[in-house]
């Protein structure tokens, strides 16, 4: 067993989080529950579960699956993420993309960068 | 600007997680806000900033900096984060640690296996 | 074309590699080319391709397609890479395995630490 | 000793290496063990050595202290690789950084992107 565990250990033992989402999904708008959701469904989709049902989510949760299923609506709602279907060989499949996070991300680190840039040039001309 | 922006994103885009902390935090105790303060102070012991401030967790948190301070003491007081104090040179120094969360999960996990195990064992004696 | 190539760096920007194989590819016999050939394997694993072909490994290496099969073949001779077949609807798919691989890190490291803790106590009764 | 080993598989078991530098060495004029001793410098830095020896990149490598030492040299002169030096408290450290290599690494894929896209936008025209 504890070769295994070792061995599981060693390879499955770290998910990678971007930066970016843990120092900015307060000033986007999103609380540690959300934040969290889309953690996990970033975990379940790293792992190749595409597409990780509320009763999967809850359980590593502190909430219901229904409370999973109405978080997971609102961000759909809000733009935090969105689902993707496909047809393969008659069988269509769902999928959940966290693109419109990372592209919220990138657009708001950017749009801040700008900001810090011009605000630079305009405290660097008034030390002038 | 863009060159620098891009060389960062390379560098520091990502933050590694546990997994075992994501699967089981909510089966050791802890909330989702509890939890994102730990990754929070992982994420700054990573970044080489052993002991942030409630002011400078607060600022990424849904939460005020009197909230993440008392957070932080109910995590200490519960055993899931302690202080190291080292003395160097005459300066004292402080910094969080995490190890005590890390044995937490390691020792959950490994009695998670054994219980399946000899549960398995036990099925299998039955299906005999 | 920017936006895009910011949010793939943020989510493809890195690939994990366990710290055990850099630590010790050496000292289990492995030379710079043949370990950056598992990591490669590894990396391709990581994305979603089980198989990649001697050709797509040799694009990213010093060595020619026909170099990266033989040191494949002789990867797997030696018990640092297996190939797993499956069966799925008729149609059969080969998967390559780093799991020898990690076996191997991992018994290297147990026995290591092992060795270390006796040396250690012997040292002890030593100096007493 | 096994809590010791797991808790230490489960923080330290992986490090981050950027898919660029895997995806794109050997088009930077890199091959595997010039590629392989910039990953142990990073990996050093990343536990916080930012100094490594020749000795101690050797004894993870197919090559002596006085090998390593030359083709430390040898990517320091080609521009992969550089050293900072800092005075505090009247102590002067070095220290190896790797922006050199992660500016060439984001320069050649930049240069690729747009490459493709104007190759692209060719390919369009003739199409139409």
């Amino acid at each position: 067993m504890e070769k295994k565990l070792l061995t599981d250990l060693l390879v499955n033992s770290n998910v990678m989080i971007p930066s970016l989402l843990l120092d900015n999904y307060y000033s986007l708008g999103l609380n540690e529950r959300e934040c969290m959701l889309l953690i996990h469904v970033h975990a379940f989709i790293s792992h190749g579960n595409y597409f990780p049902t509320p009763n999967e989510l809850s359980e590593r949760m502190s909430c219901t699956p229904a409370e999973c299923a109405e978080t997971l609506r609102y961000l759909i709602q809000k733009g935090y993420l969105a689902m993707d279907q496909s047809k393969d060989n008659n069988i269509y499949s769902e999928a959940y993309t966290l693109l419109p996070l990372w592209e919220k991300l990138v657009s708001h680190h950017y749009q801040n960068e700008v900001s810090n840039e011009s605000h630079e040039q305009e405290t660097a001309l008034y030390t002038i």
